[in-house]
């Protein structure tokens, strides 16, 4: 079956995903001499660094997604397909996909990461993932189902594992999870839940280095440990969880923690695509791309953001996988595709650092910039400054700015809502 | 199993559902000398008037639903228990419930109504209710999933089930769907899908009975009518619906409609309930109720709201199945139970109409009060203001006026996303 894309007289770029690298580079890529199809499995673009917030009842879903189609309204040579890949065939220049095949000119992969657990299926079967606004939803749910059920149970050992929170991953993620829910516990939950002993509520950080957020400086490390202590979070560093059954966490040093709640956020892998040769997969998953982004032995595929491994002597071990690495990758390999157009040199990409920041709770960040590191209330502002600033669309931004001053100034989360859809007939 | 719920000396009152009904009642006993238990399937009480504009995209299921546990937060008296009650036991004075065995001194069943599909197997299984948030935001997806299926499928009939959009039920609620998917197919929708044909389709509204609203006075379902033609709606009234096979629906007269999308308002039936004598279960499954809405024969069992059947000289058939009548029931029973623990007599049930209204896409509304009827413009006006000022939350009421005026002004309903919780754990 071929997909139903109209063919025109214009070379077509496919774009597989539109996370941070995917979204910008069909942007910038608007109004161009390309037919540019984007196919993601969602019709929106999930704003990542906000999905704590999803879990944690403070930001709605929708606050953070936004729908491609609304984004690319005035762009005629963008085509949004919601469909996933399935493999593909760099020989016939086409993709199979879940609503047929699609033929392209030039291919980008920037399928992102997915929450990495090591093989351990246990941990498959019971940890929340937080990679998806799906999951951040069905973390919230969860979380304020367990207290629902704390309610009605009578022993007290299973009360605690209802109530107990344990966060696995001590990067920005975790700390900010971590953080927020620590600040809940003080708050909106023991009014919430007046019947319940909020003394039996403990969150745990697991982390499995010798500080939290190493992917930052040692004062920020050092910082938001101390915050993150000071709200009564139980943080371990160096720990190892060997195991968790749904109930209990096992760390290899032979601590057992009750809980209900394991979130686990220590690591991503690369989202899997077929047809391409097995050499150029790298660890993780990641896809061997050259300073250009092309893929190692394709002309006419690249790969962007987290899924690319791009080594370059600044980076020997690849660039890091976050936002800005794949912002700017796609930004570069716009500007490539459009100069190729015009029969223009590619140019290869350099690596600005625009620096690293995380939230623990309320009136608290880090922030690494280049030149300066800075923490506390005014990292804070600048924290919520610049997360305001990324979001897309001014609706969004206002509706965010409402629903961060309003549970500031109440103390108050207000979703706690365990809201489904009934007939997911989808 | 005993729930989990501490024995006062207090006399218990415990209310199944945390509807219109229910939730006044609640409200009205908070800080009363009673004990009471809320029982509700959800933590959240529901806005129904406009789970219409959830299903349409316009609103959040967030806007309009409410946690019990924020409205009841400082009524040390109100204990909330999210689970389903399984049977009522009248001579044991207990509840059979999901989590344990609940004793009542008075029980209050506020259970409502659920979509009437009057047997029809076939409805059931392919027909779209509208009867909670989930229900309306599955509509949603459904809606927007059908509208990327339509740009994949090559046949033209398919393609026209896919975008097409039947409505049965010409009451509030279908006359709101109708309006506001017309709306939005001369809107947003051909931004959304430019490559789509947008000719191909067509909302149809089918209603049993030879009006629209027929609730409502006759000017009402007039204007009402001239508005949904305008705005391009397929009016049929004194059409039956036979079947629908999830692709086709036949009338009786022999008309099909080719549409994936049905959506079924056309009815409710009272919620089930184990446990009463079958002899007060009325037609529509309604609960027979004196007025003081004792159950009859029961003297320490109550029903009110749509679930409860009370006759009186102005309404020998019963009462209208409206909020108003559940929040005037409401507050009612809360006066006399207030004074049965003083030792004062009930009184007796007087239904105050206040009137009712429905609006018909932008602009557009009808209003009937006791004393005057309006439409247009002005009788759209007084719509918002009336449901903006029943919403429960200041922070609920500024989001909603935020999205209505942002809707109004940009002709986008900016909620147009396929969002669903991951791993439905719960």
């Amino acid at each position: 079956m071929q997909a139903n894309i109209k063919s025109t007289n214009q070379k077509r770029v496919v774009i597989i995903g539109g996370g941070f690298g995917g979204l910008k580079l069909a942007r910038e890529l608007s109004d161009s001499a390309y037919q540019v199809v984007l196919i993601d499995k969602n019709n929106y673009h999930q704003f990542q660094p906000l999905f704590y917030q999803v879990a944690t009842a403070g930001l709605e879903p929708s606050a953070i997604s936004f729908p491609f189609r609304k984004v690319f309204q005035k762009a005629n040579n963008i085509h949004i397909r919601v469909a996933e890949v399935l493999k593909i065939d760099s020989d016939k220049k086409q993709l199979e996909t879940s609503i047929g095949i699609v033929a392209f000119d030039y291919l980008v992969i920037a399928i992102g990461a997915d929450t990495n657990f090591f093989g351990n299926q246990n941990m498959m079967k019971h940890a929340m993932p937080m990679k998806s606004v799906g999951e951040a939803l069905a973390l919230r749910n969860s979380i304020l189902q367990n207290y629902e059920n704390a309610l009605i149970v009578a022993d007290e050992a299973t009360r605690k594992g209802l109530m107990n929170i344990v966060i696995v991953g001590g990067g920005p993620t975790g700390v900010e999870v971590a953080g927020t829910l620590a600040e809940m516990k003080k708050t909106v939950l023991p009014k919430d839940y007046p019947e319940l002993d909020f003394n039996l509520m403990q969150v745990h950080l697991l982390e499995g280095s010798s500080r939290v957020l190493s992917s930052m400086s040692e004062i920020a490390s050092e910082k938001a440990k101390e915050y993150l202590v000071k709200l009564g979070v139980d943080v371990a560093l160096n720990a190892r969880v060997v195991d968790y059954d749904g109930q209990k966490v096992t760390l290899a040093d032979g601590t057992i923690i009750l809980t209900n709640t394991l979130v686990w956020a220590a690591g991503v892998i690369g989202n899997k695509i077929e047809g391409l040769n097995p050499e150029v997969i790298a660890r993780g998953n990641r896809i061997m791309v050259d300073e250009l982004n092309q893929v190692k032995g394709y002309s006419s595929i690249f790969a962007l953001g987290d899924i690319a491994l791009m080594t370059s002597t600044a980076y020997p071990n690849g660039h890091p996988q976050v936002a800005q690495v794949a912002i700017q990758q796609g930004e570069l390999l716009a500007k490539n595709l459009i100069g190729l157009s015009k029969g223009k040199a590619m140019k290869t990409f350099v690596y600005k650092d625009l620096g690293s920041m995380a939230t623990v709770g309320r009136n608290k960040a880090v922030v690494d910039l280049p030149n300066i590191k800075f923490q506390g209330f005014f990292a804070w502002m600048v924290w919520m400054f610049v997360h305001l600033m990324s979001i897309v669309g001014i609706k969004n931004r206002l509706l965010i700015f409402i629903n961060w001053a309003w549970n500031y100034f109440t103390y108050d989360q207000s979703l706690r809502l365990i809201i489904k859809p009934k007939f997911p007939k989808l």
